[in-house]
């Protein structure tokens, strides 16, 4: 038996220590990212964890093949004209391992240059590229940012299951599985259980999967993605659940800002600037775009994806904002439990949140009374008793409440730009796609 | 069109702000959770997002049924006897909503007396008891701290999917469903994605659902739950994970110590001390729980759960360590990516850790050549050509690497001194359990 101490090993150096060691000689791991032969030296990008190091080898120092795992010895030589101040001159390079073959896309040009399919095929290579891991960087930072926040307002994270007896939404747009004998289903959203749990911490959170069935084959779909959900207890009405996810997505700007500088700047990210975010209800932005585009209106109770487009031109040029909240959506479209205006129960306390033409974000306020929410479930002609387990929180007493979804895929997706929601996806599963 | 400052209005005071403010009449919200009544006046609970607060109103004061949710206005008395330095008199008490009936479990005493099935049958209110939600709150504080330790090392936080191709475990105890016409099963583990991403970004982790499709009916298996994992890269042994991990535990045991002292003293957890994990090999530990208890060795290829009990008590006794790392696990028992001892193909670079008697982590270095695992696969007359998208990482390279697996409800479950998991999942699932 012997002990363990728990000091962590680094037998090599971190690119962030390298700085105030010039004029030493270090090592430093990483993989061979690219390899560019000059006259009489060559210049070598090392792969560490965050950056891509230019290195300098004479042409004495044998070099492997890209794709190696190396560990150098390099004398850190100060250079003005780079933008480190530094750069590192090898001495000596150390194989830890050898691909088998080359892969078979170029991942060390600028751009991963291949079709989407190839992109997501070769994925574990493709995201090798310091462009596309990049997004995914920031995508850890955006995640970080909402945690943050959230904890900053007392909210508690917890960790619901995925596995359940009876779906959110409701809708055949849900994977079913044999759960030892009996029926089980693939969460749709956190929705009933982070409402549960409103009953117990007040202000809860989940970062998590989600998984929908949904046939759509467009390039906002996925089946399954991270859910970014938020629920809170004790409002007055739903407009605070907008004003925190306001204050929340602020929060995580100005985090992406402060800490991932070097991928915003690598990937030439414009950050939006939020000040205020506008707000129409969903009856004046479909009349909104009708009047300024000429549009018929031809479905009152939905948006299409093009008048989500041209909402977000309208209130761009009005107001500045690329961000726009719309509210009221109709009953008819909300699921059972979203709370009802007093007065008018053709539309609920809800909203969405557009980003520059996408929406991102479902939220609203729900029945928190146990009487109000069965009624309502008759009204739809719903079967009460399937539900029994999620009325008994209503049953037992509720504050008012409310929260929102975001798609972590969707808004990474706006953010930076991209057409496609997959480019954003770690590993997409799409109606074609289940694997890598 | 109206705008949203994006300031987050609070119109009732938090807790922790009443300190400062004694003398001043505040609103506080929350949920009535007792009221005692005394000669003249009655002590009134409230439950807040953290705490349960004392206040007392006379006798002229209204006073909601329990599970009610109210604004109370409240004068801050200075209190030399409470806790706190203050206690509440209540002036007011506005009523937000009530319930439809009593639960009919008693929820708000110092436990919840009823059984296991009824605790979870009725979770949604039994979690509203000050104790068993102050589980959950400590399980933040884990993964907190988990996830903290990590970013400090460098590591990136993915999300990889829940619905996959190919098992990684392998075996029978996973799910399937239908995806769209072809044969998807749910993750047992993120082992093939986290380890894709070692040649993305070196150090990765990972806190999210997992799926096993056990039919084991025990006191510590569920068929979902949450895994905490890691995966680094540029490792010399695969030593370095126990010590990541040890590092880890130790910084989330001050973290725990730091920032949920109230839960810690409130379910009277005695945090176990972390100076070294003991190591010992699975051949030691199982000739050495034979010799010190003498029970023959029936099985040399894995340990029975009473052995691990049993081990526990030998280390406890010898080092003081509630903690032990196990070593070494036949080849046999481990995957088919587990790198095997140079030397000693029967053993595997793998390791457990062993909390309190029970396996909480399984961890290991992973095989990084192409050759030598496509070669094991083939001994193991597995078919190589269905884990083609997973071989194509160690195709076009990657470096020594590997990492661990950590089962959150186990640990927590033993931090706190529960015998059965479920106490320590929010929502549990086993073979029986589905809902809520």
């Amino acid at each position: 038996m012997k002990g363990l101490c728990g000091n962590i090993i680094n037998n090599e150096l971190e690119v962030e220590e390298l700085a105030g060691r010039i004029g030493e000689v270090v090592k430093v791991h990483g993989s061979i990212y690219k390899v560019r032969k000059m006259k009489g030296f060559s210049f070598v990008l090392l792969r560490t964890k965050r950056e891509v190091m230019q290195c300098i080898a004479e042409e004495a120092v044998v070099l492997p093949v890209e794709e190696s795992t190396v560990i150098l010895t390099a004398k850190v030589v100060e250079e003005p004209r780079s933008k480190k101040g530094y750069e590192l001159h090898i001495q000596e390079i150390e194989v830890l391992s050898e691909p088998y073959e080359p892969s078979p896309i170029v991942i060390n040009q600028k751009l991963v240059d291949t079709s989407i399919e190839n992109m997501l095929d070769y994925r574990m290579v493709t995201l090798r590229n310091e462009k596309q891991r990049a997004i995914f960087k920031l995508q850890e930072g955006i995640c970080q940012g909402f945690r943050r926040f959230l904890e900053s307002q007392n909210f508690t994270e917890i960790h619901t299951p995925k596995l359940v007896q009876t779906g959110a939404e409701g809708g055949a747009n849900i994977f079913a599985l044999n759960y030892f004998g009996q029926e089980a289903y693939l969460a749709q959203s956190p929705q009933f259980y982070k409402q549960m749990m409103v009953g117990v911490f007040e202000r809860v959170f989940e970062i998590g999967p989600v998984f929908r069935a949904e046939k759509h084959d467009t390039s906002r779909h996925l089946n399954e993605y991270t859910s970014v959900d938020f629920e809170m207890g004790y409002i007055h009405s739903f407009e605070e659940i907008m004003e925190m996810e306001t204050g929340m997505l602020k929060f995580t700007l100005a985090h992406l800002q402060e800490y991932y500088e070097k991928e915003l700047e690598l990937l030439q990210v414009k950050l939006p600037v939020i000040e205020e975010i506008p707000v129409v209800t969903f009856h004046e932005a479909k009349e909104m775009v009708s009047r300024e585009f000429g549009r018929p209106i031809t479905d009152m109770e939905d948006f299409e994806p093009e008048e989500e487009k041209l909402l977000y031109e309208c209130i761009y040029k009005k107001t500045g904002s690329e961000f726009v909240f719309v509210t009221h959506y109709p009953s008819s479209k909300r699921p059972f439990y979203a709370m009802e205006t007093a007065g008018n129960e053709e539309v609920t306390e809800s909203f969405d949140l557009l980003f520059r033409g996408l929406e991102i974000t479902t939220g609203g306020q729900r029945i928190h009374s146990y009487e109000m929410q069965v009624e309502k479930m008759r009204r739809r002609e719903m079967t009460v008793e399937l539900f029994e387990s999620y009325l008994m929180m209503h049953k037992y007493g509720m504050p008012l409440h409310g929260g929102m979804g975001l798609g972590l895929e969707r808004f990474t997706c706006k953010l930076l730009g991209y057409e496609n929601v997959r480019y954003t996806t770690l590993f997409p599963r799409d109606i074609h796609r289940l694997t890598p």
